[in-house]
């Protein structure tokens, strides 16, 4: 497929998986500064695309560092067991990723907008999550061995709190000192295929701009101090890209013609911005969304398998099996 | 503006004024047996499309009566001015629509689907209706003079109930008795632009098919009993049609090269409707709604205006400003 | 325990168990017309108090029937194997009660307000509630097989709709023709200990004045034409119980010391009633609630429970395992 | 009244207007240190507490400071009117408990639990807070003239983050640098008449343990760093204060009986305690609340009122009128 809007517009995607084939697509061979890994589970597919070179960065648009997606549409299925088989793999892959110390204080953080279902995709996975800290110095040892320390917070957005949501988690960190910070956030993806069914986890955090809401300031180690994981779930499209895939595809399906050579390689952002712009009017660009009717129960399936899989990961001893009885 | 994709792909438009946009596009003039008025206002534009012919039915896709629009882009404004000025518009319309005996008994309908932020329009207009049919007997003839018997009821929708929405509304009517029924649902619309703004009214009822969830039979005087003034307003495009519609503009602004000829008499919806569908997939044509991002808030507002409107007509006795004092 | 204050006060009590408490407290002796069982289980206990002659009717101020009564502390628990077990415990009770063809299809009624938590059970089971009536007859044979017909309503309370609920369920009954209404509800008692953690069953139906909310109209087989079996659980105990026992208790303490004789006559409702009324003024009786901090939670699990309970007795070929698989 | 079990069981009450009726109700005079003063206005009268001398912090159990009491019953009338008073008296006493800078910045706090209904109180007067810190310094002059740069924070409950509600305030506080705090929080009163009709203002901050969620840190000057204003309403009465209030009233009524005398003097908490506690288990002595039916629409109102109080303090240039514009 081609990527002809993506690229000419500069939109920059969230997932790592679509920015290196919108690369891909232009170069044609891989990455060079990147490594790509597969993995295959039941009811998951898992792509590992490491960015090892400082050059890669500008090319891929993501910084130094491990992006895994997991792939699941089986999360779409209303399979109990489906559900339990991605918490598990989404647990492996998170603790692959850092390397924590026994009694290790984590902080989850979920953001975005409780009052926008598509953007409210971290505060509910915040409302399910195990909360430990306030117990973890009063319980016996034989607990406190297979568990973790953890507190969450969701901090709000600009508009509804008027403070920087990195401020609130600085300030939130600088007290509770954790070990590890990890933010929870709905995606805008370029597929509606990955809506609700797609997990992308980084060890590089969050980047300025990136999620529904265009959360504004960058969450990562250089910022907050601590490491920080990102765990983020496309939740919608842009409008703009689904018009401007479409026009993609036509000419994409008109280009071998040879009559046709003169007109399309006028085709480029100057053509198809105006005819996006006129079609999304009055709004612009970034504000209008494509979602799935059930966005709605698609974020409370999605929510439930992410809480499951970062208690799973940071409670050893809490099999999945009994997982659920802490959860109310 | 062209309108090939919803003409081939026999999209059915919930507003008239969309349905007779398209037709005369088509045509090119005023469509025969219909009758269009525009009234202006302060934060308002109202048009009427009245179907007074049974031939235009068909050509309209609309039952014989009256269609109200009113345009009303600064809903969006945060003015309570504004709204309470649409809200005696709206009030006005819909009074023109019926001539309601003073004691009257009314019945508010809300369709939809709570759950659905886009869906959740009616159920919240009911949530706000000043309802009086409990105490309106026992209340002293005074008060009773400038009111009158409101019931009201959100019947959820077929998936949450497993009853279809008509029976539930028929049951009720069968003992409420009421002399009028207003249905109150969320529409989908070809424009961003309608959405939250526009609210049509119309003294046909609601047809089978329409609004964002779908609703499968219609409700109007045929099946319900008792005459049904449908109010709605666009909450969604559906995605199928931005999609459409880009690569109608995009064929529209090459057609008038020459070298193109023979490629645009091909561009049909043979063309179309498979771009449309790989780029939508795996959802189908209704599943993928375009919202705004602020949907939520625009809907509460045009809640709020809607319920205000319909009080007003009802209870003439209820100023504006006095309104908001039986609202929580 | 002495009971002066209930008694005195013409208290009418929704549990069954606790209307033969008082009678019994009052006489001393079993109450004749009436049948008591007691089956334990693990994690509950279940109590059924039979009504079979009609003169112990006024007695215990219920009609002929079967009251069945669950009482399960370890609800409060957070086990998922305990909810389980009351989940089928429940499911034995119901499929005790009634003899449902194979194929009958049945309407689960959520009674209450679902914007005030403590009247909010019914209404939250409806919405867990496994609904199969708009697909039953397109389903193969070998899934109805072991699967009813089941629709689910919450028709809302009186102050939301100006309409009687009675009424729209008797509009709504005459529709779908179920061969059984279930309606679940929630109660007062006159214990703390039982709120959240008591199940009532009666194939009598729903008394008239009955549950938190005080519903009007009676839902039993006279009114609605077809058998009604409610689903209660106590949510609340009302304050002025709460004062009135406080003084019973007091009086009894004292009552053996000869020179309180005289007092302790004149300690009656005359006396008593005056008090509860200052300490609870300016509310009236009936609207002030005792109710545990946790009661959100309490409810949330309750439904659960409910919603299981119901979904096991009716759809025999769903094990618990699976039945949380159909639940979002 | 008595307040025999209050004052025996060393219960302490988060309104200081009713921790002076108790000491008062013991020794019968004025309290030293303490100067008390009244307001009488269109629909509420203000008492004014002022603990002048640090040796009346002991006799109070209150911190030296001033204590505004704004009792306001037409709170739940449904009139706006006396609303937008109400909301006028609680900003003009608010005005006078600190005196700002005009382009100060002030950080607005919601104390509290948003999943229970009595406690959410806090947490819904900070959704309704017109928030401009993240705009303040891209405004105009002539718009900042009149507003100051306000930012909002719901920072949860221990039970939902496992962080101390104060360490995550003192991290904001750090970040953002207010010059004052206004925290909000639903209290305790011994008094259902004082449910959602009284407004307790105090330039202490909040003691440690007050609120109805027993908030465990106390937020004031010295905790945080900077001034603390602590806005209060009544939401519940705790349940064991009912009882206790019953049995001190029925003692009251009989006391002056000679023959009593010897009992009387017996009648004191070891008495009462375990009635109390006999009438309240499972449940210990805070967990179980008196509330109204109606407390969600109470808060729903006070809330609103405190909204809007406190922008009319905050934002001069706003008028009551206007307010309503601002919030949707």
């Amino acid at each position: 497929m081609d990527t002809h809007f993506i690229k000419n517009n500069n939109i920059s995607l969230d997932l790592a998986v679509e920015a290196r084939e919108i690369v891909r697509g232009q170069t044609g061979q891989e990455i060079p500064g990147c490594i790509m890994e597969k993995e295959t589970y039941n009811n998951a597919t898992v792509t590992i695309v490491r960015v090892v070179e400082k050059y890669a960065e500008e090319i891929m648009g993501k910084p130094q560092g491990n992006y895994i997606t997991i792939d699941a549409p089986s999360i779409r299925d209303n399979s109990k067991q489906a559900h339990q088989d991605i918490a598990e793999i989404l647990a492996k892959q998170l603790s692959a990723l850092f390397n924590l110390p026994e009694h290790a204080n984590v902080l989850v953080v979920g953001l975005g907008n409780w009052n926008a279902t598509p953007d409210a995709l971290g505060p509910k996975v915040v409302g399910m999550t195990l909360v430990t800290r306030h117990m973890y110095n009063y319980a016996p040892e034989e607990i406190r061995g297979g568990m973790r320390s953890v507190s969450a917070l969701s901090p709000g957005v600009l508009g509804l709190t008027g403070i920087e949501t990195a401020e609130i988690i600085k300030g939130v960190v600088e007290r509770v000192k954790p070990e590890l910070v990890i933010a929870v956030d709905a995606l805008a993806s370029r597929s509606v295929e990955r809506i609700g069914t797609t997990i992308q986890l980084a060890d590089t955090g969050i980047a300025p701009g990136s999620g529904v809401g265009n959360k504004r300031t960058g969450l990562n180690k250089e910022t907050l101090g601590v490491p920080v994981i990102a765990i983020g779930v496309p939740t919608v499209v842009p409008a703009a890209i689904i018009a401007g895939e479409t026009l993609d595809r036509l000419v994409e399906q008109v280009k071998d013609k040879p009559e046709l050579q003169g007109i399309y390689q006028n085709m480029n952002s100057e053509t198809f911005q105006p005819i996006v712009n006129a079609i999304l009017q009055p709004y612009t660009s970034g504000q209008l969304m494509v979602t799935p009717k059930e966005i709605d129960s698609l974020i409370e399936t999605t929510a439930r398998v992410i809480a499951g899989g970062i208690s799973l990961a940071l409670h050893p001893a809490i099999s999945v099996e009994e997982y659920s009885q802490y959860l109310h």
